[in-house]
C-alpha cells in the first residue's frame, strides 16, 4: 500500500514536471529551462529533480516527446475523422496553426523555436527536435501524396515543395501570432494555404482553357 | 597622444566585443550571448565589459543594431544597382536568403531566431526586434508597391500578404539550412518565391485567356 502511494506521487511529481516545464519551454525556449527555475515552479528541490532525470538534455527529451503527444492529440486525433485526402489535410492544417495557446500552453510550439535555438548547436536535443521535425513532415507528405493519389491534388505536384512551403507559412503565422501578435495572423495564413492549395490542385479541376493549363505546367518547372 | 590611443583602444576593444558577440548570438541566440561567456571569447574580464555595457540588454541591443548594419550591408547596398521594381526586389530576396553565412557570420540570422526566442518575453530587446522588423517588413512592402506602380506586379495585389508569405519563406529557407542542413534550401527557396511572384505579376504580362483572369481574380479573393 505505502509502496504504490510513494509510486503514484513519484508519478505524479514527474507529470507536474513535465506540465510545468512545457510550459516554461513554451515561453522562453528549451534552454530557458534550467533545473533552478523548474524546480522552483514544481516546488521541490533541484536534488528532487534529478531523482527524475538525470540531466538538462535529459529534461528538454522528455519535454519534446511530451509536447509531441500533446500536439498530435489536438492536431491529428481531431482530424482522422475527417474524409481522406484533401479535407483531412485542411483539417490538419487547420488544427496545427496555433496549436500550442489552443492547448493551454502560455507561449508557442517548442519544435519550432527549437528549430531556432538549436540550429547551430550539437547535441541529443537537436536530434530529438529534428527525429521530430522529420516524423511530421513525413506524416504531411504522406497527407499531400494521399490527395495526388485521389486526384484531387495535381499528378505532377512536387510533394515535398508542398510541404516545405507549407512549413513555411506555419513558421510565419508562428512569429505574427506569437512575435508580432498580429490580430491577421490566422487571416493571412488561411490565404496563403489556400492559394498554396489552389495552385497545386488537379488540373481541370478549376482550370479549363489548354492555354492556362500549358502556363500553369511551365510555371511549376521555372 | 596617450589619449587618444586610450580612446583607440576602447573603440576597439568594443568593436571586438560586437564582432564576437555577433557571432556567439548568431551560433546560440541573443540569451545565448552571457556576459561570462562573452567576456571569455573577447579576452577580457567581466568587469572588463561592464566598462562598455551597463546590462545584458544593453549588449543586446547593440548586437541588433550592429546585425541591422551588416545585413544591410550585404542585402539592400548590392541590390540598389539593380533596376527600381520587380528586378531590385529579386535582388534583395536572393541576398537576404542565406545572408547570415554568406557575410561570415557562424550561425543563423540574430533577428529571425530572437522572433521565436524573445515571442513570450517583454524586455526592452523584444521591443528592439520588433523595431528592426517593423523596419525590414515596410522596406519590403515599399519595394513591392514599387513594382505594382510601375506594372510589373498585379495592381489588385494584397501587398501586405505578399510580404507575409515571402516572410514566411525566409523562415522556412532558415531552418531548412541551418537546422536541417538540406542542400536544397536555396533552390526550394527560389521555387517558392517565383510562385509567389507568377501568381503576382500583372494581369495580361502571363495570362491571357479572359477565363483565367476571372478565375484568378477570384482565387485571390478566396
Amino acid at each position: 500500500m505505502l509502496f504504490s502511494r510513494i509510486v503514484t506521487r513519484a508519478a505524479s511529481t514527474h507529470a507536474r514536471i513535465l506540465e510545468r516545464g512545457l510550459a516554461l519551454s513554451s515561453q522562453r525556449g528549451l534552454d530557458g529551462v534550467t533545473l533552478g527555475v523548474l524546480a522552483d515552479r514544481v516546488g521541490i528541490s533541484k536534488s528532487g529533480l534529478f531523482a527524475h532525470f538525470k540531466s538538462k538534455d535529459d529534461v528538454q527529451i522528455e519535454l519534446l516527446d511530451y509536447s509531441s503527444q500533446l500536439s498530435g492529440s489536438h492536431i491529428i486525433e481531431p482530424a482522422m475523422s475527417e474524409p481522406d485526402g484533401l479535407p483531412r489535410l485542411r483539417a490538419v492544417v487547420r488544427n496545427w496553426f496555433g496549436w500550442a495557446p489552443r492547448s493551454g500552453l502560455p507561449g508557442g510550439c517548442p519544435v519550432a523555436a527549437g528549430m531556432f535555438e538549436f540550429d547551430d548547436v550539437e547535441s541529443p536535443v537537436r536530434d530529438k527536435i529534428a527525429a521530430i521535425e522529420a516524423e511530421w513532415r513525413l506524416f504531411l507528405c504522406n497527407l499531400v501524396r494521399r490527395a495526388v493519389e485521389l486526384g484531387q491534388l495535381r499528378e505532377n505536384l512536387e510533394v515535398e515543395q508542398f510541404v516545405w512551403e507549407l512549413n513555411g507559412i506555419y513558421l510565419a503565422h508562428h512569429t505574427s501570432q506569437r512575435f508580432l501578435r498580429s490580430p491577421d495572423a490566422d487571416q493571412r495564413a488561411a490565404a496563403a494555404f489556400d492559394a498554396l492549395v489552389e495552385r497545386s490542385l488537379r488540373v481541370g479541376k478549376n482550370r479549363k482553357t489548354k492555354d492556362s493549363i500549358r502556363r500553369r505546367g511551365k510555371s511549376r518547372a521555372g
